[in-house]
């Protein structure tokens, strides 16, 4: 085939969507070339992921274990992310670690796949300003603002509103009573999307949904009083946008990340994969849409407040997050404190306007003290 | 302001869609001026456009009476829609009167916005070609077809599958029992849709789907495999667009017909219309979904046959359609008739392939005079 083939750095390669951007890869591998890899401390997956893809560029954080021995050369995630021979960088990972290496591409001009939420939600005036700067491409992995970006494909004119859906997690139509008993173990349950542990509980407590708004308005320049969250639990309508006329356009597929991964990776073409699932209307009889409960998921209100309120605050609210979320993770504060203790965190936050990227990671650091304080750690 | 407006002429203004587009340009003076106008036998209303309107030129059919005074000289609708003023031909007739002034638009490269649907299913491979050759532009307004349309917008593959949403009509769950006594009152009440009386008996029968699919056919230029009909019932989807990777996307909006056709219209623009109604996510609960009935329902699978076998069977169809809709109309004949009755005209009809425009008409008059001597008239 005379088609061209992407090289490709993977960035979080051992995490959910780092693995299912390499099943795209094995799918279409006259399309894309693996030349870099980084993750964290997955060793024995990375290793083999090194064997099967050799891939020129390396990066990983635990260095007490031995990689295997390879031609590729280590390199930080930043460097592997602005490397000439890099034709786009997937951001793969999750939490504050995918913000240095997305900025860094950003300023390098390269086109990046974004599925981290955490870099756009804390720092989204600052990657977007920069993108426009190096005009580097960000295209979004993340179900629903990929879904937005196919529905706007040819638009010429901004949307009036964005309609983000949400499946509701795994305590959707839960009373706050019901919350406060329920376990790690039941929170990673997610009913309709298999995704790795951080995003599966803000999925659970609805604070991921949050960080979509956050990341929506950065990503497409809408304001917030112009983008909505509907409930839909069968997760087949991934997100719709209103235009001026009133007509909606939305994007449908069964709950597997592997489209939206493949439609930023493959843009602008489509390219046929067997191994992607097809609609069958024989099957699917109902879709649902509620609004959401923001009185007992009140995570989803703060962060949309936080978003509007801008500067640091979203920054703060990321973090107090992730520090709760681990919390409740290892059985330390109950679900509901995820949001109590995340509330009370951005109720003594201090925001300062257009934060430069150091004023940024001072709110983030104020943040975590902050919850640990909190709970008496 | 400074936008250009677009001179339309609109063939068949007395009629339901010839009156919403003249709601449309009600709407956006600013952007549309009407310069031709024909009708048929409803001269009081055709009166009153005109003087609201004052086109240029005019047309009616029924000579006995007489229009008002005026400046605008009287045309044939081939003449109006060929005419070098007019940017724009709106069909709006419905039945076989829509044929002759489409052909003349399209051989004289216009844009037309196509509502007429026995057009291209009775000559679909004689217009589109025609149109290839002129480089005319035809635009659905068919609020299924404007839905595909919309769906393609900026993609530059074709798509692998067409899935036409159908609202299943006024007696959609009838079992054939039940539908052999319904009433032509009845059959005119559709659930979702305000439209002219052919039109909605077509939609009873699920007949006017099946030309939906001929036309879906024949305007993107998708084989019939391909193009599948799904019952909707509440009638907010319009249509969707399946892509090679998997990916769906659809159209959504209240069942008004002020939107498609404002968005042929006006495109490639989108236009703000505070008359269009937007959708309210927090009334809608249930979009449900269901494969067609095609039992209970002949004239789908009659129409999807004829479409396949194509050369002048559609013609066939329609006109035979066409007589025995107007039999069931004036208690000629009963509901189930009109099936039957396509259906042996059908059998009887020797096709021939690849027809020139009077062989389509010679086989719409045959169809017609045997659906006549079916019944003994």
């Amino acid at each position: 085939m005379g088609d061209t083939i992407k090289e490709l750095a993977i960035l979080g390669s051992t995490g959910s969507i780092g693995q299912q951007t390499l099943d795209v890869v094995r799918a279409l591998p006259h399309r894309f070339r693996i030349v870099g890899l980084a993750a964290g401390k997955n060793i024995p997956l990375l290793s083999k992921q090194i064997k099967e893809f050799k891939p020129r560029f390396v990066y990983y954080q635990d260095k007490k274990t031995r990689l295997p021995d390879g031609t590729y050369q280590l390199l930080s995630p930043e460097d592997i992310a602005r490397h000439p021979q890099v034709d786009m960088v997937v951001i793969a990972t999750s939490g504050n670690s995918g913000l240095s290496p997305t900025l860094a591409a950003v300023t390098a001009g390269k086109t990046v796949a974004l599925a981290n939420k955490e870099s756009l939600v804390t720092a989204g005036e600052i990657i977007m300003s920069e993108a426009k700067r190096s005009k580097a491409q960000i295209l979004p992995i993340d179900s629903e603002h990929n879904a937005i970006w196919q529905c706007l494909r040819g638009e010429s004119q901004k949307p009036v509103q964005l309609i983000l859906t949400a499946s509701g997690g795994p305590f959707h139509g839960y009373s706050l009573a019901q919350l406060e008993g329920v376990t790690a173990k039941q929170a990673l349950r997610h009913p309709s999307w298999q995704m790795g542990r951080k995003v599966t509980i803000d999925s659970a407590t609805l604070m991921n949904k949050g960080f979509e708004v956050i990341e929506a308005h950065w990503l497409f320049d809408i304001p917030f009083d112009n983008i909505r969250v509907v409930i839909h639990p069968q997760s087949i309508i991934h997100s719709m946008v209103e235009f001026a006329d009133g007509s909606v356009k939305a994007q449908l597929s069964y709950p597997d990340m592997r489209l939206p991964i493949q439609y930023a990776l493959s843009y602008p073409e489509r390219l046929a994969n067997p191994q992607l699932p097809k609609l069958n209307w024989s099957t699917i009889n109902n879709l649902t849409f509620e609004p959401p409960d923001f009185d007992t998921f009140p995570c989803l209100r703060l962060a949309i407040e936080a978003g509007r309120k801008g500067g640091t605050c979203p920054a703060v609210l990321c973090a107090a997050d992730e520090v709760a979320v681990d919390l409740f993770l290892s059985q330390r504060i109950k679900f509901t404190d995820i949001a109590s203790l995340t509330e009370r965190v951005l109720e003594q936050h201090q925001s300062i306007v257009h934060p430069n990227l150091e004023e940024v990671m001072t709110a983030d650091t104020w943040a975590r003290q902050k919850v640990l304080q909190f709970i008496g750690v």
